[in-house]
Formats: structure tokens, C-alpha cells, sequence
């Protein structure tokens, strides 16, 4: 479950006040919060602690991530000089990245995987044009139309920052993979085919090709027009919103469609009784098939009370365990 | 095109900086706004300046619109007390309404109907319940699961409402109605089915029996999930906003399917070549099928160049006027 932790007395206590990257800059405080959820709730896997801007940061772009507002550029992307502003990813822009994974793999049970994370290039370039969260994406979408040239050249960019990102997690130790591309879902599909689609699609085909073994996740948000681009993009396991019903992704996209979702975060704000009521009817949907890995919708809300989390864990485990016997 | 009003100076100027109710009381500014972008624009029909929230606050229950927020309820609704403050509404609740309805009757070049507004009973109840605009529908959410009969009690009422509102708006002279649901598409299909469609449904299905002749035109955000739902609820017109393609919609729900729609409103603030561009390619999609009511898809942005509105609507008329030869 996405941004579990920030539910956590144990994570505002620890976290600080400052902005998110700080926090990530902190190889042992990033790990630790990693960990929080895993121990609390016994969660199957740990998701990297991290966040959609740090390898923009990482490489010196100038962004930062505002508490209570979310990543902002004081200079945006906006012509073709702004590119010396994303040189080369290096090994050394990331290493307090990579030292978090190197103590989350030691930590962790082997039973619990990790998760590398990162964003998908669309998203990361609309913080980067924009400069700060949006509504409309005008002037991303402005970009794409007007000056195709610069914003494919953007978008090469960012897509070697996501590869190299998420391949520098993996070869420390990360089992499987998660590419976030939160906001696609405000384009067209048309717009996603011609200006997204062929850079994520070598997000995974290059990852694919480098880390055979670790599984890719693609997820976006109200993505429910898009999910074919985006399963056709190469993902192994495609995350559903709690919009989009388990069996209407597989009626659209094959029977062994493996998905990741789609309990509505709303849903476990509303008490133990409704989200578990929920959780079942999630199950239900998936119908007993063994390409599901359970989770929310959407991250976990900051306001979640952390007992129901820990009670959909043990009723999923407990639905599931005559599904999966243990080997 | 919705909205289209506040992006033109001449709106600016005798709008005021008050509450879009307060311009709303009073019927011959209201009708003047209606007509400003008719006349500007040269559009083929006008849409009522009007709010969603204006039936409930025309009842008492105590709402008001925020410039710069939106709609804010003091004392948001959250018991079955509250439904004391949503009575039924009267003609004199609303006359400011239909006397403006009858002002814009007579004004209006007889070719250029006027189509009656109003929001759909979810995305109404959704502003009522959550006191403020939201992002998760949290409190909206735990009312559907927890106390589904004062649910459906408040859904009931609010369905009155948008009947009785529209039904006012045809009587005095609309030739077609619109009901806006601009938020259902945070709502799973599941939630939507049980919670929503029962009661969007009679709206259309009263409305159809009193008024036979004024075509229903349905809408929401982000709903390409739900938009077989929303056209079973029996609008003669279903709005598409940008994501869908109009292809799409007709494959899936039929090629006989009436649409309105669906030109990205951001690609009109990235200036009149991107806008005509993605209009063409908007008639295109469609094909030149006889079911289609050209729109954007959704409002306008308030910081639109008008001007390439006007040209828009110009090279709408252009491109169609040898399929629809005038009679």
C-alpha cells in the first residue's frame, strides 16, 4: 500500500517537518520508514520510501517538493536551454538512494520484497513544465502541440532518468519495480498514444531487457480510458484505480491480465466494517484468479486510521490463504 | 461551450467580484451573460448562466459560492435532521430563474435555442455532504456505505430538485436540458450503479415524460468508466469530455450514439493553429456521423483568448455546413 506510512504515529514522529527529499536524503530515516508499514500491518512487500521528483532533484534541475503544496519549480522547463538543466543520471547523484535499498534488503524479511519505484516520464516533465501541482496541465499539454521536437527531447530525458533510476534500485537488491505516471489520465488517448506511450513503452522494454527477472507495474490515476496504451506499454502487472472493475480490465485485455488494486482509499476512511466489506467485494471481483496482488486504489490517506489497514491485511491473508497454500 | 462567458472582458466588467449567486438573482444580468458569448461567438445555442448549487440554496439549505473556492456550506449535511433544510422547492424559490429563462426566450434570435442547466443529484449531494469542494468525497463516500437510507433520502430530494429546476426552465421556453454529474467519475462503477444511476435515471425518465420534446444531454468528468452507466439513465445526448475518443463511445455503446463534445480545453489556450488543429481532428474522429453537437470537453478556462473561440466556432460552421445544408 502506497504512502502507508504517513498514517503512522511513528512516521510523523520521526518524519519532521521539512520537505519529503530531506527526508529521502537520509539513507538510515528513509529505510526506517520504509520499514514502519511492513512491520505494522505485514504487508507481502515494502515499497521504497521515495518520491516522483528525486532523480529531477538528484541531477541538479532545481525542484523541490513544498509540504502541503507538492513539487515545485521556481524555474520551469519551458526551452530548448532548459535540457543542460537534465544532464546524465550518475551513480553518484542517487548513492543515498541506492544506500537506503542496500540496508532495506538487508533488513527486510527474504519473505518481503522490495519495491523500487519511480515516475513515469509524463508525470515528472508536467511538474517540470508547469512548476508547480496542476489542474489543467495547460502548459505541458501547450508543449507537446506546439514544439513536439523539444518535447520528445524532454521526454528521452526523463526516460533515462526512470531506467536508470529504477535499474540502479534493482541491481542493489529491488525484486520487482512500480512506474507511476499519476497524471496521464488528463490526456486524451490520442495524446497519449503520439506523446507518451513510446517512451514508456522503453522504460519497460529497456528494464525488461536489463533485470529479466523483476516484474514491472504500471499505474496511473482515472487512467481508465488509457489502461490498454498502458498494458500495451510492456508492464507485467497493470494497476488498476478502484474506478476500473478487475473483471472489466480482463473482459478489455485478456482473462490472465495480471492486475495490482483497487480497494477505494475512501473506503477505509469510513471504518473497519466498510472496508473490509469492501476488501471482499474486491476479492469477489478478482474472483479466486491468481493474478492479483491485492491493494489500494490510490495511496492510503494521511487521515487513515492504521488498526483498518492492519485488519485488511489479515482478512486478505486470511481470504487468500486456501487460494495460495504456502509451498 | 460552457463557461465560455468568463473568459470575454465584457464578462468582467459587469460580473462583480461577489458570489456567482448574487449575479444569479438578478435576472436581466444573468440573461445579458447568457447572451454575451452568443453574440460574440456566434454559437448555435446558449446555455443558461447558471450554477449547481443554485436549487439548494434557492431552497434555504444554506450554501454559497466562494469566488476563488467554490461552493462552501457552513454546516455541511451529515444527519437525517438536515434533510428539514432541503424542503421542497417552489416556484417562487426560483423565479429569479425562470424570469431570467423569460427574458433570454424573448432576446434570443428564434434559430438559437436555450438550453436549461442543472447539476446532477450526486455531484450535488457531494458539495452538501463534504461542506466544502473535496478531493476524496471521504464524508460523501461513508454516508453511501454507512447510512445508505438517508443516502438515498437525501438523493431523493435532490433528485426532486433537479426535476422540478429543470422542468421550471423548459416550461418557461429551454428547448433542451443539460444535467451536469461533473464529479460521479470519483465514484467505482459498482458504487455509481447502486448509488447514483437509480436516481439520475428518474430525472431523465420525468423529465422525458413531461417535456417530451426537449432532448436530455448528460455529462460528467472523467467518466469514461461509467459512461455505458450514464447513458442507460436516458439522456437522448451524452457529453464526452476530451479523453474519449467519439469513435470509442460509438463502439461500445452503439453507432446510433448522440454525442456532445469533446475538444481538449487546453489545447485552445495553446493558440488558434493547436485549437483548429485539434478540432479538425475532433470532426474527424467523428466522421461526419449526423449525432454529434460539437463542444469542448469541458468548461472554458477562465484565461481563454476569445478570439480563438470565435474562430473555432467559425471553422466548425465552415467544415459542417455541407453535411447539415441549411433547410
Amino acid at each position: 500500500m502506497r504512502q502507508a506510512g504517513r498514517s503512522l504515529p511513528e512516521y510523523r514522529e520521526i518524519r519532521g517537518n521539512g520537505s519529503i527529499l530531506d527526508a529521502i536524503a537520509q539513507p538510515e530515516l528513509a529505510a526506517e520508514i520504509t520499514l514502519q508499514p511492513v512491520r505494522r500491518h505485514n504487508v507481502d512487500a515494502a515499497v521504497l520510501f521515495s518520491d516522483i521528483v528525486v532523480p529531477v532533484h538528484a541531477a541538479g534541475f532545481g525542484i523541490d517538493v513544498t509540504p502541503g503544496t507538492g513539487p515545485v519549480a521556481e524555474h520551469p522547463f519551458r526551452s530548448q536551454g532548459d535540457l543542460r538543466r537534465l544532464p546524465p543520471l550518475t551513480a553518484d547523484d542517487i548513492s543515498h538512494v541506492t544506500e537506503t535499498v542496500d540496508i532495506l534488503v538487508n533488513e527486510l524479511p527474504t519473505a518481503v520484497p522490495l519495491l523500487a519505484f519511480a515516475g513515469a516520464p509524463f508525470t515528472v516533465a508536467s511538474y517540470l513544465i508547469e512548476g508547480a501541482p496542476s489542474r489543467t496541465y495547460q502548459h505541458t499539454k501547450a508543449m507537446m502541440h506546439t514544439d513536439p521536437d523539444l518535447w520528445h527531447d524532454l521526454m528521452e530525458r526523463l526516460t533515462d532518468y526512470a531506467i536508470e533510476f529504477i535499474s540502479a534500485q534493482l541491481s542493489h537488491g529491488a525484486q520487482a519495480f512500480q512506474l507511476f505516471d499519476s497524471w496521464a489520465g488528463a490526456l486524451s488517448v490520442r495524446d497519449y498514444e503520439s506523446f507518451v506511450a513510446p517512451h514508456s513503452t522503453r522504460v519497460f522494454s529497456t528494464l525488461n531487457e536489463r533485470h529479466a527477472d523483476a516484474p514491472g507495474i504500471h499505474f496511473g490515476i482515472g487512467c481508465d480510458h488509457l489502461l490498454e496504451s498502458m498494458h500495451a506499454a510492456g508492464p507485467q502487472v497493470l494497476g488498476l484505480d478502484w474506478r476500473t472493475p478487475i473483471s472489466s480490465a480482463r473482459t478489455r485485455m485478456g482473462s490472465d491480465l495480471i492486475v495490482q488494486g483497487n480497494l477505494d482509499p475512501a473506503l477505509v476512511l469510513a471504518g473497519a466494517n466498510i472496508a473490509l466489506d469492501g476488501a471482499a467485494k474486491v476479492l469477489s471481483d478478482n474472483g479466486g484468479h491468481p493474478g492479483h496482488i491485492f491493494n489500494l486504489g490510490h495511496g492510503v490517506q494521511p487521515d487513515t486510521d492504521p488498526g483498518v489497514l492492519t485488519e485488511i491485511v489479515a482478512f486478505i491473508h486470511e481470504q487468500t490463504a486456501t487460494e495460495n497454500p504456502p509451498s
